[in-house]
């Protein structure tokens, strides 16, 4: 009888940082429903990956679910599948930290009762020289999307086996996982994915068809919950599974006890389709999905999608310099802390890859998963000496200046605007300018759905196929900023500006030295910094401004003196760009000598001291961005731009103190 | 006054094993006017790449053009750019000899008197994990296409400057090369380039273009030598570019003194957007070309261009299995002689990339490229003890028994036919059965060019817009193979079967032997094989193949013994796949009981020798491939088959004696 094999398996995973509530609610909306019915069926076999930041979640809030999948283990209705334990892109983290990683998941499982063999790879980020490490790391094979292997010109019907692909001498086996599968499971009803296995029979014993996605669409994602659970499609389909003579259940450990991959392939660096259009820049990324979609209308996408590719994952250094930023202090402090294991576990941490970009899932938007690796890069950075270097971090072509003391990480960059871009407080481990400046997205333009798959709409819709509309209220709030967001940024305003225009970047700027190259020199304990720019009035008006800044035990003091070499009435004004995230703060104006900040679950209190009074705007930085629930408009920060009148000359003294 | 940087550069490289009136007319043709012209003209600078076959070369027989290099170097007008010595593709050689390749071209450029900085990317095939061994090699700038940067998401404006890109923490500069000049230099007149140039100057003094390609563009390329010499082209060019004063020219070193990269980068594995059609299987490239097709006839294709993207190099493993076995074995030697640099020289030259791969250029198609390689891993595996063993060479899943003595490398497949697919000669470092089946190529079916560019016509057509039909006297002979071809292969064919439709593979195969697996133990100086397979007669007539195939001095001997389980009048035929490419074979039908094979400057002299007289077939096996000048029709090697008439048992023995 023609038989077809068939490997289940689902990927569990809540980012570290990620709030309580929804770790639990996930955890009663699938990862506990499912394991509990799939007692109930004990032929049915899942191959799960369960990535660190749940599992401690489950360590310490829902010990008895450990029980429920030993239990599970031993009746061997679970392969377990590994990652790098703080589900890190393992492309992006260095090889010593992936071994690392991959041998605490495994510590882990081999707790559980289950010495895995296998990787789920993460993001499905693919880059050959993986196979040197996950080799070294005891790993036999891993599972990636059939998109890498057509995209390696293999046709649809080569996808039904695992494959080999080799670097440098050695090889590993590469499971393709099933298009077509991730849509229908579990968003059409049960006997669709039993048609489609069935179609898939054969009378050669190795052929193979491959499910593996996220555990969260079973009861997270939007809909799901009723559908996998109340209406039992979770049961249904786990019977069909069972009871189907034709459909030859395995994991991947039994698959290959039995056969052997068909062949040598070697698989271009690749994520899934979708994460093509996501990591490509904004206005490449629009031209992307109008050519996704003329070719869809034209009907030719199917036979040609094949050659049709956007970008890879770490292009998203290239499309959020914060990120980049982030993620090359990162790979800056593990070299530097790989001797001290205590040191190291929190780089390890710091490399959860939720924070470093964004697609439909996933957060550099997301300020609390920002603020998490930010909060691990900081506390490993307390086990080294404090000292000054000047040093390109983040590879943009130019070198910045970092000053720390006991307290204070203070990263400038002279070449935009002399400004601050990093001041990580070492009591607190927070970095005080982790904020986004508002960017286009070219979703903003593109709010009609993705086309739904043509065939019948039976089933609820997946989430690449939700309706977006922009709604009005954030449309009139919504802007785009032209400059990167730091510390002790240099404006000059006209008298008349007004906040409003300000804040939603409706203003003339008068100066050039926002975005333009301080010269500068080092000084104790910090660097002065000034620059020969111009105020743009009527003609160009010759002007300098200077800044010292002396990082101080709880802060740092800044000292400027600004010049016009011909007088004009102007603002001088110096934003401050701080991360309050857990207060919803609204645009203000307002006069002080001093004022505080207090953002009680972010960066706590701070205060800002001026040596005059001056006039303070302030304003929400929000963003826009897309989740599994449609729009999101986040607070990333709260800008602070105190503005001294000028004429000539003027000095003032500007003091930020932690509190 | 707006200026633009011009950095003009060329790549000289001929294969290992190339014919050497190859070299001299690519010498006479380009390499020397070239120079000589560019010494009139002491305002030129040309950033240089000489592969190390051809430095060997040059130093042998044109010993005063090296001179002629010193000088040009030492005014300053040659900058010395390297890549490995033997033109490996650095992405397909384990890292260690990456290092050793690398560092033997820089020996070579000090002596002189250049200290090379930068690196060639052979074939443009970049792979990230290429950062960290380059940067060990002490190298500082890579130069790559455009279209790498493009498929990364940049977009054409912003490839005018030169980026780092990162792995693992390290970076290295790579700069762009702009395929519009790719296309223009030195095809269009020279006022087109100067045009151009002129339309990119700019107030950004760190703006450059960037042209790198073969220096054969130059006068080896069909037509170019009139154009470029006769006719003054490169005299113009170099004049126009010299004399233009808004023309910047520089080196790459000269760049990176002035300017550092404008941001950071992470480029996809690519190459140029031509290796991305011909490394795709064939009928995934055929596919290809017609969506490039049609988009380019809906105007489409230069705005949607860099998401259309085909295969990657290392497909050609996976296009080519007769390339993958000898990558395969290289790798395999590598790593066994890695400790020892008398073999190791030998492995190095084993990896020049050429007779890895097809396009236009390149040749897997070459014999005697292929020749020359198998010739120097067998060199190098001199160095090892013979010892037999059972593994999966060329990891496509199933395992290879490798039997060897003093004399012979023998890799036998069991599960394709048990049919040896290595014979090795020691003594004559050939492999007998360096043979490629005849294949389909998508290109034997679009014959008509690559539509030339739009605008004008002006100049000369570049290789990829040459016409190109098949004649007549090559369709009626071609024909493609359903098997591999080995020595040993077992068919059944029916009596009255002829040669003409045999070698045209018009016949009918009646066994299931050539191609199926076959069982195995190994014996004393060799390996038993047996199939119990059928031969497909009215009805399956179960039939038992056997043979012991054991190694000798001067070759091997197999015993057969042929079992049919009913009686059926069939013609057995033993196949025998040699390496014949230097004498011009014709098919040929002939009784003999022994008979030999002469190939003077290939496989030299060889004996087959039987036990009993049979009839036997002779053909060469001729493959159809593009080239420069437009199609080849190559004998890849000759076919010999014994046929011996079987009813019901049969026995024989063959011998293949080495001479």
């Amino acid at each position: 009888m023609e038989r077809i094999n068939f490997i289940f398996g689902i990927h569990n995973h809540q980012p570290l940082g990620n709030f309580g509530w929804v770790f639990e609610e996930a955890y009663n909306r699938s990862y506990r429903p499912f394991m509990e019915i799939l007692e109930e069926f004990p032929e049915m076999k899942v191959n799960v990956h369960f990535s660190g930041p749940l599992l401690e979640w489950i360590e310490e809030n829902k010990p008895d679910y450990l029980d429920l999948l030993r239990s599970l283990i031993k009746r061997g209705q679970l392969e377990i599948v590994v990652a790098g334990f703080y589900e890190p892109v393992l492309a992006a983290i260095p090889k010593e930290d992936r071994l690392v990683q991959i041998e605490m998941l495994k510590d882990y499982a081999r707790k559980l009762g289950y010495d895995a063999k296998g990787v789920w790879l993460t993001e499905r980020v693919w880059q050959p020289e993986l196979v040197k490490s996950l080799r070294e790391a005891g790993i036999e094979y891993v599972v990636v999307d059939d998109y890498h292997f057509m995209s390696a010109g293999l046709s649809k019907e080569e996808l039904f086996w695992p494959y080999y692909t080799e670097d440098g001498g050695e090889v590993i086996t590469v499971f393709p996982i099933d298009e077509k599968l991730r849509y229908l499971i579990p968003f059409r009803p049960v006997k669709k994915t039993i048609e489609y296995l069935e179609s898939l029979t054969s009378d050669d014993p190795s052929k193979v068809a491959v499910f593996h996605d996220d555990g969260e669409k079973f009861g997270v994602w939007p809909g799901t919950y009723e559908w996998v659970y109340e209406k039992g499609w979770l049961r249904e389909f786990f019977d069909a599974i069972t009871s189907n003579e034709k459909i030859n259940l395995m994991t991947y450990s039994e698959y290959l006890s039995k056969f052997t991959p068909r062949g040598l392939v070697y698989l271009p660096i690749a994520s899934y389709f979708e994460m093509s259009e996501w990591s490509l820049p904004a206005k490449q990324a629009k031209l992307f999905v109008e050519f996704v979609e003329q070719l869809k209308e034209e009907g030719k996408f199917e036979k040609y999608r094949v050659f049709v590719r956007g970008g890879i994952w770490k292009n998203f250094f290239f499309k959020y310099p914060e990120s980049n930023f982030m993620h090359k202090r990162m790979l800056m402090v593990s070299k530097a802390v790989r001797d001290n294991p205590e040191a190291r576990k929190y780089i390890l941490k710091a490399q959860c890859n939720d924070a470093y970009w964004h697609g439909v899932f996933g957060g550099i938007y997301l300020p609390h998963l920002r603020r998490t690796v930010w909060e691990n890069i900081i506390k490993a950075q307390r086990y080294l000496k404090p000292e000054n270097k000047i040093l390109d971090v983040d590879f943009d072509g130019r070198a910045e200046i970092m000053v720390e003391n006991d307290g204070f990480i203070a990263t400038i960059k002279p070449h935009y605007g002399g400004s601050i871009f990093e001041l990580s407080s070492k009591r607190k481990a927070v970095n005080y300018n982790d904020v986004l400046p508002r960017r286009w997205e070219h979703y903003h333009e593109v709010p009609e759905a993705t086309k739904p798959e043509k065939e019948s709409e039976e089933g609820i819709a997946s989430i690449h196929e939700l309706g977006k509309q922009i709604p009005e209220e954030i449309r009139r709030e919504l802007a785009y900023d032209w400059q990167l967001r730091a510390i002790l940024q240099d404006h000059f305003i006209k008298p008349e500006e007004t906040l409003d225009n300000y804040r939603l970047v409706k203003y003339h700027e008068l100066g050039d030295f926002v975005n333009q190259p301080y010269e500068y020199e080092m000084i104790e304990n910090g660097v002065k910094l000034w620059r020969e720019g111009g105020v743009y009035a009527e003609e160009k008006i010759p002007a300098r401004v200077e800044k010292k800044i002396e990082l101080t035990e709880d802060g740092f003091i800044a000292k400027y003196r600004v010049l016009l070499e011909k007088p004009y009435k102007a603002l001088f004004g110096v934003e401050i760009n701080l991360a309050v995230h857990s207060v919803m703060e609204k645009p203000e104006e307002f006069e002080a000598k001093e004022f505080e900040v207090n953002d009680p679950y972010g960066i706590g209190k701070v205060r800002i001291e001026l040596d005059k009074a001056a006039k303070v705007w302030k304003f929400p930085i929000k963003t826009l961005s897309q989740s599994e629930a449609g729009w999101d408009f986040i607070q990333q920060g709260v800008s602070y731009t105190m503005l001294f009148p000028i004429e000539k000359e003027l000095e003032f003294t500007v003091r930020f103190r932690e509190l």
